[in-house]
């Protein structure tokens, strides 16, 4: 790809399902064909949310009518809490409002929200219909968006429910990107910042180089960005579709992340947990002697010119010993743990959880009091 | 295998995720083993109902202990509507307070409705944990439990829900049947004359010469008949597992039976309203010219036979293509109507609902007033 280039395309290779991921920017009036070809549907229902629909979903059902698609729109409400039960079956009514069948292709436009939830309905709606994802978070983009993870809060824990149900198609289109409250690219490049750490050790020194340009949205450093961050994560997804190995690695900063989600009752960016947990990721990593000295500096460092946080919030021991109870990656007692061997690549640990969360030892900063 | 032999088993191949199908006469207590063996689980929940339950629970329970695998139990309210997001969002808290975690099994324990519902909460829970079959009707022995199609109903209609999601065993033990009422077996065997008629000429003649034997369930001539019915229903779920082609053979009856259901507003059996469908797909066979005359009475006398209806119940025309919109397999105007050529071939044709129940035309006996 010529430097700068505002289009750009990374395979998902998955044998017969495997897809695209378009990476372009200002093209949303231009992906009605593709959107064709891919779904060989003649009806689509764009499911959005108010604020986001509002600026793009004119110009997605226009080119989606173009291409000789019959369009309806549906909207959740903003917040992840709509991430539930209850408005999948809302949505699920919906479908059956609108006549939709087998054929009918469902477009989540939006960010993580509106894509695990649409995708979970699109899997699950007489046993699966197409789907295709267009994000419009920095977040969704190199991540949500990509590897068929759908999934639906429970009151109880996040993303409890779900399916692995892959996209026709991702079509990025980074201009939505400009709208974004600041907070959210920051929140985005936690997971880029992920990507890095247990993968690509030459992206987290481009990183180190330029994440101010790429906070500032410079598509000539932010587009390459995106591009080597969806191969990431297409390479890894292509490797473990179904997260029995591999796959396990983009969890890290995961585990105590959503710890602390969970201990805030989800009220705060899961960008900012992540950041949280890869921060004491690295710590940990590198006090246990796993990683080098140096490690766990250069990943707080980063996190922190990503405006991200770095600290444990103030909670006990024990209840964030009892936080990494519910967590999804849990097997019997133990926790499949990430930690770093280096900047670029990751293992993991089979750990408890107060293995996790060691009390401090003597004068050692590391651990809990 | 040996005539009347009590033990034999039917491989469902589909690569990494295929599995067995056991067939044994009063073997309950004998599962244990196997289940450790195929899910790796130390941790299992039955789901059952309480009068299946009662009888066959604690056997289970028992041989899944003497394996070193911890059971709980779970009841599920007995009738199909409570296969519903409601049911599955109570399961899912359920095993939250049971601790459940990737690597807990989920057994079904029971009949289709039983089957259906555990394989939809064992395939969404945390993005699926392992799942096994232990199938107590004649219906979820030859059909429901093979294939891996899990459903929820809505309250607009039937299995509108779900994913596919298969097994990693199942055992199906034809002493349970023992204890079903006579109505039941006749439901079951609806579908075991739906295989006979849209794939085995041959299943079907052993059933035209043996059907009476069978209802008194006889195991001699029972096992065979089930194991044939489950390599009929393995060979064409392996050949195609998301139901793109082949598979909507199995459909057979089910587009008229399913608006015979919806119209009786799912008050009565299934494999009655198969039956009808079939007899009623039978005709229009014969009348349109796919199938040799006398294909028509074949199967209208051995579902009789069966004890199972043959004719349509009286709803206006209008009614019934109203019915008929709803149908999964509609794909815009069109449904994949399954006619049959001769017993044990058949097809697919794609026709508009008032073609599949045409206006009686002149003196014709076939067709709507």
């Amino acid at each position: 790809m010529p430097k700068g280039s505002k289009n750009c395309s990374v395979q998902v290779s998955l044998g017969e399902r495997s897809y695209p991921i378009r990476i372009t920017s200002a093209k949303l009036d231009k992906l009605g064909p593709e959107v064709a070809a891919r779904t060989e549907s003649s009806h689509a229902v764009i499911v959005t949310q108010p604020s986001i629909g509002r600026r793009y979903a004119g110009l997605v059902a226009q080119s989606l009518r173009a291409a000789g698609i019959k369009v309806r729109r549906l909207n959740v409400p903003e917040g992840d809490r709509n991430k539930s039960l209850k408005t999948a079956a809302r949505l699920y009514d919906s479908l059956l409002d609108l006549g939709a069948d087998r054929n009918t292709a469902m477009l989540a436009l939006g960010g993580g929200v509106v894509g695990d939830l649409t995708g979970y309905v699109a899997a699950t709606f007489m046993r699966g219909i197409p789907f295709v994802q267009i994000p419009t978070t920095l977040l969704a983009m190199v991540d949500a968006s990509i590897g068929g993870k759908t999934a639906i809060n429970l009151s109880r824990g996040k993303n409890l429910v779900g399916v692995f149900y892959q996209p026709r198609l991702v079509w990025a289109d980074v201009a939505t990107l400009q709208t974004l409250p600041r907070k959210l690219i920051s929140c985005g490049l936690a997971e880029v910042i992920k990507h890095a750490a247990i993968w690509d050790a030459s992206l987290f020194e481009l990183l180190e180089r330029d994440i101010e340009r790429i906070l500032a949205l410079q598509e000539d450093v932010l587009i390459p960005i995106i591009k080597r961050n969806c191969e990431i994560k297409a390479e890894i997804v292509s490797l473990d579709e179904y997260e029995e190995d591999l796959r396990t690695l983009l969890n890290f900063g995961h585990t105590v992340g959503h710890a602390v989600e969970g201990l805030r009752r989800y009220r705060g960016e899961h960008g900012d947990a992540v950041a949280i947990g890869m921060v004491y990721a690295g710590r940990y990593s590198e006090e246990l002697g796993y990683a080098p000295i140096g490690t766990s500096e250069r990943i707080r460092s980063l996190v922190e010119r990503a405006n991200l946080p770095t600290e444990l919030p103030d909670f006990s021991r024990k209840r964030y010993l009892h936080a990494l109870r519910v967590d999804k990656k849990r097997s019997g007692s133990h926790i499949k743990y990430v930690v770093l061997e280096d900047i670029g690549r990751a293992k993991t640990v089979s750990l408890r959880p107060g293995e996790i969360l060691p009390r401090r030892s003597g004068g050692r900063g590391f651990g809990f009091k």
